[in-house]
Parts: C-alpha cells; structure tokens; sequence
C-alpha cells in the first residue's frame, strides 16, 4: 500500500521507476522490517529486500509484502543491486558519498544514480491510520513519564533521578525505549535548549525543563513541560506565561493548508511582543513519526506546507543565558478540522 | 591533544591539510560538544566550530579548544566552511550525497573534496586513558542492568517489564541512558538475533537472550547473558556449554598485534566441532565507544589488526529457527598484557 504510494508520487514526477531504499528507517516504512540492508522497489519488476544472515531468519518469517534475498557473509550488495535493477537508472533514498561511489562505480556511471530522497519524506510526513494511532499511543505513555517526573521534582533530587522514575513509569505504560535521550535540566542549565541530564540537584526556585518521548511500535513522541519548584518570582512567571501563550498562539495556526512557517511566526510575534525575542534560539517545531525529528519543518524560513495527517511538535521556548529557561511542547496532529493535541499532560502552572 | 593526533596522522598520509568533520560523534570526539554542525580543523590557520543559535551559548561556555562561531537561522553552512577554509582542497570524514554535492558546488570542483573518514576511524579505534574509564563505568553500570534482569526473569513475566527493571537499575547506578535498544527475547524468538523486547511473557523453559549496554559521559558498554528459566533440557545445555567455550576461546584471542578475525574464527571453530555452524549467524564483535558498533570489525573477513586500547565485544552466538538461540556476549579491553573484560556480571549457568 505505501509502496503503491511512491510507485503513483514516482510517476507523477517522472522519476526513475527503480528506487532503491538505504534508509533504514524508510526500509521500516515500506517493509515493516528493521535491519535490513537495502530495498528495490520497480516499477515493473519484483520489490525486493535485501537482508545480511543476522537478519534472514527473522525477516522471512516476517516481511511478507516484499520477496526477500539472503545476502551472504562477503557477497558484494552492490553488486547484487545493480544484477536485480537490471542496469536501468536508479533513484537513492541517501547514501553517503563512500557507498554512492561504489554503487556508481558498479553501474558503471553516476549518470545512472540519481538522488531523491523528497519523494519518500512527503510519503512519511502524512501519516496514515495505523499511524496516527501508534503515535497516539506514544503520546498516551509519555504523559505518563511527564507526570511521574511532576511526582519527582522537588528540592536536592538530581537531575538523573527524574529522568530514571520517568522512564521507568513510560516503561510500565508500555514503551518500547525513549524516543531521544530524556532532557531533565534544572537551574541555569535550562538556559541551554538541550541541556541534558545529569548529576546536577534540584533547588528552591529552579525551572525544571523536562522535555521527554516514548516509543510505541517504532512511532515516536515528543513533549516538554516546565516546572518552577517553591514559589515563582514574578521574572519566572513572565518568561512562563510568554511561552505558554506564543505555545497556544501556534497551536490555533497549526492548520491544514497553511504554510508551516505561520505557526512559527505566530509564537515567536507573541515572544518578541513581550521583550524576548532574542531569546527564542530554534525553531518552533518539526515532524514526528519513525524519527524525532522529520517533515515538515516548523520554522521561520521553512516552504512546507501543512496538510491533514501531519504530526508536528509546537515547542517555543525562552532561554536567558545564566538564568534559565522555559519551553513548553506538545505534539500535535493536523486535521482537516484543525489541530489536535496528542500530548494531554497538564501544564505545570 | 585528540586533534594534535589527527593532524600528526594526516600529515603521515600527505592527506589534505585541512579536515571538515560532519559527523556529530566525531565533533564530540575531538570538542567535547554534542549539537554543532561542523568542525573545521586546518594545519595552519585557526579550528573552528560551527554552531546554530540552538546551542551556541552551550557552545560558547563549553568549548575551550577551537573557536566557536555562530550560524545564524537562514546563513549556509557550506558558504561559511568554503569561506574559512579559503578553498583549499578539503578532507570530509562523512557526508551524504546531497550535501557532498551542495559544497562541491559552493567550492568549484567535486577535485577540491577527498572523502576520508579511515583516519579518524582509527583514531577512535585506540581509546584514551579517559575513554577507557568511561566505558569501564559504563560497563559497571550494564552489569547492574544484567543482575536487576536476573532477578526479574521468572514464569509469566512480560520481556518488557525485565527491560523496564534492567534500565531502572542502570539509571539509578548513574546511566546517563540506554547504549542502544535493550534487547529481552524470550524463547523462539531468541533464534533472532535481533529478537528485541515486546509482550511476550516468559514460560517454563524458555531461554531468555538480555542483550544491553549503559551510557556514561557519551560512552557505551555492551553485555549479553542468556538465561534458561527452570531446569535445562540437555539440548539447550548443549548450545549454552557450546557458546561458552566458543566465547572463552575467542577472548583468549582477543590479543594486542593479532588479527581481529582470530578471535572470531577461534570461536567459529568450537561451534562448528559442535556440529552448529550453521546457526552461528553473525560476527563475533565489534568495537564500542562513542558509538555502539566502531572500529575494529572482529568478523572472518576483517582486516583489522588488534591494538592496545581497542574495545571490543566478544558474543558468539547460536540460533536454531523455531527452537530458540543463545548469546554470551562481555566487552573486552585490548591491552597489552592480554585482554581484560570490563563487563563482570556473572554467567547465567
């Protein structure tokens, strides 16, 4: 089925119609299969998945929509690729430019290759049904970690402490891992948007940045919330209220058929309106699915247009160099009705 | 010190005086930064790294061993590298087509690139004073991560949960997070290799696969230990006495100045006397350090020579397709007075 897709988007487009898939991410796509070493797709001829003997027992058992070739221990898969292709021009997902050399020198020319890897990222950027609700499920466990780590924080527990009971409660609600390393930064290190996690304690009257992800069946999730321990000063409560609202305010212009940018410029207008615009160092969101970070791109300069179907974080944050930080993050769903929020934790304050 | 090592090494091989570094391990490698977008490192003139606004006050307060300059949102990486390196010819450690392609453009010629990542390939291949205690630490810590899963394997248990217990014990032992996706395969699916961790609940005789590494500062260890839950059938003992020799007999290979496919042939060896060869589907390691699978490659076709200050993994494996598999697998420092496991937990059986 989403081979048929790329067969349709390759037509239209008058690609090659042999594509050969590297990414092992978008070989999970098509095949539901991970670890395997390269996919052809033809547009006539067989699809086939090309698996080294690690992997063989397992993906004949269970890849079942493609014909699937053991690749021996010291055979040559270029050489393999080029023999099934049947020396027709190839479009590469990615590669790097080690293995493009080698794949041209086997075909024999690298007029034959051609990069094209904005065919498959369009294909993944609209999520499907089993998706969406893989991601929904995601999104279900990590407001499960978001409030084990609420349960958490309070003055001279570390940074690594939160961020083990957080995991360990996204485990028990049924995560298959984290979806990126847990960020559990407190105090001056929220200045930095990836401040990690580490030995450093918790004190009275520090921001508290958790920004965490599950995965569920390879689909990802993203959230973040702030927390302020002891009493908020009234600096706190500004950069909190200016990031919830710049949040709230690219939520509502998260909408299907609007240019991607929109949504940005509407958060960071609201965190320039209030003085901190300098403050606000990345971008406001990107796609989510098999990867954290995928179309479409959220961003002031980005061209992507939304569409219904697409999963999208809205993280606007403020970072104030040795003071702190605020971010706030959801992960949000774009519906023909408008956006949706998968992420439910409640906010901090 | 690290890039006064590259640049000794360069100039060896008449490489290219000035090397520009894509890949975001080897930039932690040589700055001690995770997050930035490229480091230029010349013969002559000054090394510098470039950082978008994200990280840059990271960056900034972080970084004391090269100049750290800003990409600001919408400026090109390419046009700022070209600039900086005043269009020298330029040593790339690792890049994908598309980019390859953009800086050949922006530097004139495609004969101004040499791709070369064998250099600092071999660089990382010989760990540091300080490396090595980092993975020793990260060794500690999977160890605990495999006794916790030993104390929660039992009947009717999920795979899951023995992972959820297995990565809280690393967490609270000081894991900065996962080295990979831990593995807990119960029975049949421990015939794959990759069996991973899912619903699957543990019965009366199964063998259990806990294959799992910890992070510590960036860097990994790598352990597996199979279990057999209740009492051994005499062919399940049979493949585990096996894997246990083979594993023995290849660490007392694993030796400075021999080559890496020695240790892996004498454990292939005492696999196939045992009339398995056949199900002994992978190599038998791999170097770990910042990544989980690094040089050298310890397989029957490598070509890599042994050297104190590797880290390697030693897990031979056998795996009958239906029945069930076993691994045993210890991360091995290379010294020069013989090899040494820093992975300590106890054997199952």
């Amino acid at each position: 089925m989403r081979i048929d897709r790329l067969k349709q988007a390759a037509i239209k487009q008058n690609k090659p119609d042999v594509f050969v898939i590297f990414n092992p991410v978008n070989i999970f796509y098509f095949t539901g299969f991970q670890g395997a070493a390269a996919l052809l797709i033809s547009e006539q001829g067989e699809n086939v998945l090309f698996v080294g003997t690690l992997n063989y027992e397992q993906a004949k058992a269970e890849v079942k929509n493609v014909q699937v070739q053991l690749l021996k221990q010291g055979e040559n898969m270029m050489d393999k690729i080029v023999q099934q292709a049947s020396a027709k021009k190839l479009a590469i997902d990615t590669l790097s430019i080690d293995s493009w050399r080698v794949l041209a020198k086997t075909i024999g020319s690298e007029d034959k290759l051609e990069p094209n890897n904005q065919i498959i990222r369009c294909l993944r950027a609209v999520k499907d049904e089993e998706e969406i609700k893989r991601i929904q499920e995601a999104c279900r466990i990590a407001d499960e970690g978001i409030k084990a780590a609420a349960q958490t924080i309070r003055t001279g527990i570390t940074e690594r402490q939160v961020a083990a009971e957080a995991e360990y409660a996204m485990r028990r609600a049924g995560s298959d891992g984290v979806a990126f390393g847990t960020i559990t930064a407190c105090g001056a290190s929220c200045a930095y948007p990836h401040g990690g996690t580490g030995e450093r304690i918790i004190s009275e009257g520090d921001f508290v940045i958790v920004d965490l992800g599950a995965m569920y069946r390879l689909y990802r999730s993203d959230i973040t919330r702030t927390f302020i321990v002891g009493k908020p000063s009234q600096r706190q409560l500004k950069m909190y209220e200016t990031v919830k609202l710049a949040q709230q305010k690219a939520f509502e212009n998260i909408k299907a058929h609007a240019l991607a940018k929109e949504a940005d410029l509407a958060a960071r207008r609201v965190i320039e309106d209030a003085g901190m615009g300098k403050f606000f160092v990345h971008n406001l969101g990107h796609g989510v699915g098999l990867e954290i970070h995928e179309a479409p791109v959220l961003s002031p300069q980005s061209l992507d247009l939304l569409e219904p179907g697409n999963v999208v974080t809205d993280e606007p944050g403020i970072y104030v160099p040795g003071y702190g930080g605020v971010r706030i993050e959801d992960t949000v769903l774009v519906t023909k009705n408008g956006p949706e929020k998968l992420t439910k934790a409640p906010y901090a304050h």
